[in-house]
């Protein structure tokens, strides 16, 4: 059954390739169908489309098919091309008449577009409170491990002393940056489409103040046609910001497999958080933080194939934009289990000792060997040479690691600053 | 003159590739090397590692350089591989030891980063400003030419009636949703990251707030591996966000060329704005529009350019990192530009009458014709099935456009509403 | 049961998202791997690390399995992490000892390798059928409507007169070069890996001409380091060749879908080939052509997915390349797809004719009109001036189209020569 | 001057716009365009529209213009909006009517493609070319370096033996595959272009085989349409390409960057080819292969912009095209740049003795280990389990690296095989 059928047998492999793999990502939307449909018949009964006893006889079948999704127990049979088709399916089965009034001034891309928003909305909350759960962590690691130094690298090269408190805590304040734009992504799905029908709004008299209220939408995107071509921009900004967190985690992921690496040997995981190889015995590979890095470089590229199916289109709704729907989806189910299997994983680091007096680390000190050289009154450029002189010639010798006094450095990490603006984002 | 250099011979061609045209994309960031080099003397001074009259001295020998500046009469001659360089040479040039205490606590990386988030920071807020004057534009637009009708499209077939005001606004409406990325950008670039040195923080005794403050920061990039791992998450933020905007003005300007053909022609655009051919005496093409749409385009690939340069490198400074700066201060410049263009452009936009009652529009009223039977009792799904008899068998005849009376539709443009969006973000 | 199980429990959460769906996906896999592991064992028992009877005994196991793919009996239970673990375990339960001699101077990302360019090259053939099936239809449809004038555009803007004949022709060309990028790609995978192991070869004598022969490659990779690199090449490879395939095709589908609208309304399709609207009872939608254009605009944003990836790790192995496989086996699947409906849709087009006498279709002629005006002996300069004089005081009149008798033009279509390309390619 | 001027004034701020880069890039296609001009005009001649003294009076006016060029003294001056407009300007002023002549059966259009398939041609030969000579600096070093043996990583942990013999060559023949594509896209820009004016053809009776012959393409883009579109499928073709050349560039670049870290220590290039910190005197960075992994990486990235700018453009020509010239001809002349460093660079490489002794290799051997024991009888699944518990309990100890015998391993690297592909390439 499809909506729109109009008794026209449509051959089997045209209908496998418009319908695609609807009927399963629509088990995302059901509960958010079913949500918007209440909010859209209780708007139908009170602008008096529907009567009192059809409002309640609808929202108790919903509100039935509701349970039915809470209990496992719903499905999309392959008879329908969707989960709106199959809703109405239900509702006219046990209403009749009752039940084919529910799609009275609303189309299916204007309950795709609601659906997706609530879908989007519920769910950068939840990846917005685990990405802050991740930075919580980090911060804990950051403090426990603060006196362990670390070589810093510049061009992968020996540069100066770093720490493990600074390295945990650097990824923490970066993921803070990733807080803002999730927000910001938040405003942007925030604002209630629903009244939009096919783009052009609907000439029966609608009350969108109301649904925007019924839904918990902060605002409504007030022009039918901006609300239609919200579609794409929704999906475009998500991804998008999506992305943003996916290359600080990715980033992250690789330091640890370099790290990890025997040639840098600075930290190791329990054997439940490596594989082996099926043919050399020896191997603890990271291959955890190698899928997270992988998974996370994926993420990144969804964005720019939401914008190759949206872009140079003309405004109006385009069959293209069903094909959003996948990955958009795909990047948010992705992100909350990447950020479990963080939080999860990185949580038992083993950190361990790296000795600096180690003859490859020695040129760690030569800036602080030129600071103390300034510090006695010379220019900073007159004992960089002097230093390098030193280097050149071999005659260097490190005189230890000084404390960094200022914010942020290695000993003094002003970690509750960073906590602080998370309350902020 | 390179600050590294150490007495050795580069080769040429070396030397050319690595300096790329460093020398041509500073310029744009001249102004905010002069800017953070200052509130940096003074903090040298502050913690005194300059005495007074160093600083004093020093300040003075910048605020000369701003003035060639602003008077077109500072440039970075070819012996410079960059700014940072040609700054550091005129200071010791003039001040001799002095000069070279400029230096001191911070390296060139520091330099680019605080100089590059100067320049986010100012460009976003003017691209913000632009973009709010657009939308001014549009609504105005949208007011002037609300009674005017125009056919609405989905998937391309003639659907229902919109209009230009619908059209016009709902753009307006789109843009305030990049508003609030533009926005989440500005926080992103709105943090100190000076102080980082070359990543790892200085064991000078430097002050950080100091600095904050003097730079008109809001806050700080407290972490000195964050501040450094900034560079490239600011390009890619930023880059990203003007993006979501360009693909706004890019779908704008799709719709303006497809309404400009023979085979719509519905507005006009005077002749200064079309352009002709080489070959055909009859052309008047809509080039801007068209470059427009093309512009945003290539916009909207740079933020992949950000993400394949940085991604997978692990933590720490890169000189991969110098290759970011090329895009993204094309990004903004070009932004700029196409806001101006745009707004000159569309402001003199022609609106043609669009009659309605051409044959090829008929079927444009089927919904609201719907809605009368569903207004006289009919369930939503019987009246389609009736009103989709007719049309199959060629008896229907529409009646007319109806009122549309809720919110955001075409006889109730909320434009007011929209407008105040603006305010809150 | 996982190949590289040492008896450690793993985290049920971690071992989810390190399998991932790879049992789904190497469904594709299975035949492919089936052929490379009776290669391997016929190589095993000619080197001699496994006698006539073990390679006998091993070789109809494996039969039995391919046999139980070909009927549909063969699947990969949840017990197993992939295919190649599921076939060694099917081996070693049926012989014991000898089952696990399969293994012997291979490893498993040695035979994702070899299975992945087997399904490629299989695949990159199928697909250049199916092209060559596409650019016949078009061929023939080009020479069906050789007579039917089109309006040609140039800005979207009326230009000159174009045909049906040049339309599908020209797409039909532009797939040709398609071919050359699908054959350069079969070139590629068309090198035996095997022999590679975990990328840096094996210490037994294995005799890797034999298995290329026996694998019908054209020749090896020889280098096991680049065998194992191929790994990620092949995919960007076979995948952004792909792309251009799905670029021509998403054109093509744009024209359709514009040609359909009742402004343009060059073409229909019969209503099998078009979908309804849920609220417009009016509406036949090209949803068949809207779909092939997303879903060719989706299959152009994978080489970017493999890049990221893949880009900036270091050589030798990493986990990552597991999640290369699932996007690189849907654009071999999806483009298969998307060309039998294009070429079932396309020939069922249904073409129109259009009335190059319509007003709006005026200038269509102006160049002609200039080259009558050169032909009697006036520079091109000169006779542009003089139309365009004619257009500006609206005195122009067309004199309808001239025959153009150049290869390639509406009147001349080359479609012999166009044909003969294909054999060359 | 512009070819379409129609004496309408056009405001500066448009034009500057439209406009672009113009003038700067058609520096690089000014030869192509005389080239092509000049086996226009001979078609002109032959096919009658010029008289003998004509053509003759142009073709040396085009001479003159190429001699120009050839000195230096060639340019493009700011009253010109391309290099088109300049070349008929300058035959204009020095043949008057005649001059005129030139542009009678082409178009703007028609000029750009064929420039720029003409230098499209020229230069994937040159990048061809440089492309084998690093191949074979490779060769030459695999060869010379064949017996020094190197630590093989998967997931970045010690995995087995390798050799700097492996790393070089596997590079070379990786190399060969981009050879492929680059051929492919040889022959798809290969097929004059020249004949499709403003993209459907002439009513002038111009012979196509003839400057076919005349510009040395191997063949003809027969249908005009298609023709027209090979602009922005060239483009993408040779971007694409490029891109793949770029990725394995990237790839060893990075292993260049690791290999010289302190922590791994296989490499080492003479000070010429590494730079210094600003503030740290020891360093000696590897900014070239740094700058050629970002260069790579941005050259990654311009195929998706190609893509991005023309897809879902209908077919005919768009001005949008304009626009990507620009970034096309970058790719190529910064490929061919990236070519000469990295054959410059790679040349003085140091190869270091990796001590294979070191604890942390230790487990380099462990496939070694079961080999043998399997060559003594055992099944490899067994050998695994009894290294592996060796390993566990900390009683392994390797027995130093066995010889590999089979093609393309360490101690057979089969070089004269991969040279001999190139010569089938």
């Amino acid at each position: 059954m499809k909506l729109w059928d109009k008794g026209i047998s449509i051959d089997k492999k045209i209908e496998k390739f418009t319908v695609g793999n609807d009927r399963e990502l629509d088990m995302y939307l059901a509960e958010y169908d079913l949500t918007a449909s209440k909010a859209h018949a209780r708007m139908l009964g009170k602008v008096g489309i529907m009567d009192q006893q059809e409002m309640d006889a609808v929202l108790k079948e919903l509100a039935k098919l509701q349970e039915q999704l809470e209990n496992g127990q719903f499905q999309i049979e392959e008879e329908f091309e969707d989960v709106h088709s199959k809703i109405e399916y239900e509702l006219t089965r046990a209403l009749g008449e009752t039940g084919k009034k529910i799609h009275t001034a609303r189309s299916r891309n204007d309950q795709v577009l609601v659906a997706m928003q609530l879908y989007f909305k519920e769910n950068l909350k939840e990846i917005h409170n685990k990405t802050e759960d991740l930075i919580g962590v980090l911060l804990k690691l950051a403090e426990e491990h603060k006196e362990k130094l670390l070589p810093g690298y510049t061009h992968l090269q020996v540069a100066m002393p770093s720490s493990f408190g600074l390295w945990f805590s650097a990824y923490a304040e970066l993921l803070i940056d990733d807080l803002y734009l999730l927000d910001a992504g938040l405003k942007i799905v925030d604002q209630n489409p629903l009244g939009s029908a096919a783009g052009y709004g609907s000439s029966f008299p609608i009350d969108r103040e109301f649904t925007t209220g019924e839904l918990g939408f902060s605002t409504m995107k007030y022009n039918v046609v901006a609300a239609q071509m919200s579609r794409g921009k929704c999906e475009r900004t998500v991804t998008s910001n999506i992305a943003s967190l996916a290359n600080t985690l990715s980033r992250f992921a690789m330091d640890v497999c370099l790290y990890m690496s025997q040639n840098f040997d600075f930290i190791s995981f329990p054997d439940e958080l490596t594989t082996g190889s099926s043919i050399m015995p020896h191997k603890k590979n990271p291959d955890v933080f190698e899928l997270i890095r992988g998974k996370c470089n994926k993420l990144q590229a969804i964005s720019n194939e939401m914008i190759l199916i949206t872009n140079n289109l003309p405004s109006g709704y385009h069959r293209d934009f069903q094909l959003i729907k996948e990955n958009s989806i795909y990047a948010v189910e992705n992100i909350k289990e990447i950020l479990d299997i963080f939080i999860h994983s990185i949580a038992s680091i083993n950190v361990k000792d790296v000795d600096l007096n180690d003859e490859k680390y020695k040129y760690l000190f030569t800036v602080d060997s030129i600071n103390d050289l300034v510090m006695q009154g010379r220019s900073f450029r007159d004992a960089y040479k002097e230093i390098g002189e030193q280097v050149q010639n071999d005659t260097y010798s490190p005189s230890g690691s000084k404390k960094h006094t200022h914010t942020g450095s290695k000993d003094n990490l002003a970690l509750e600053e960073i906590r602080n603006k998370i309350q902020k984002s």
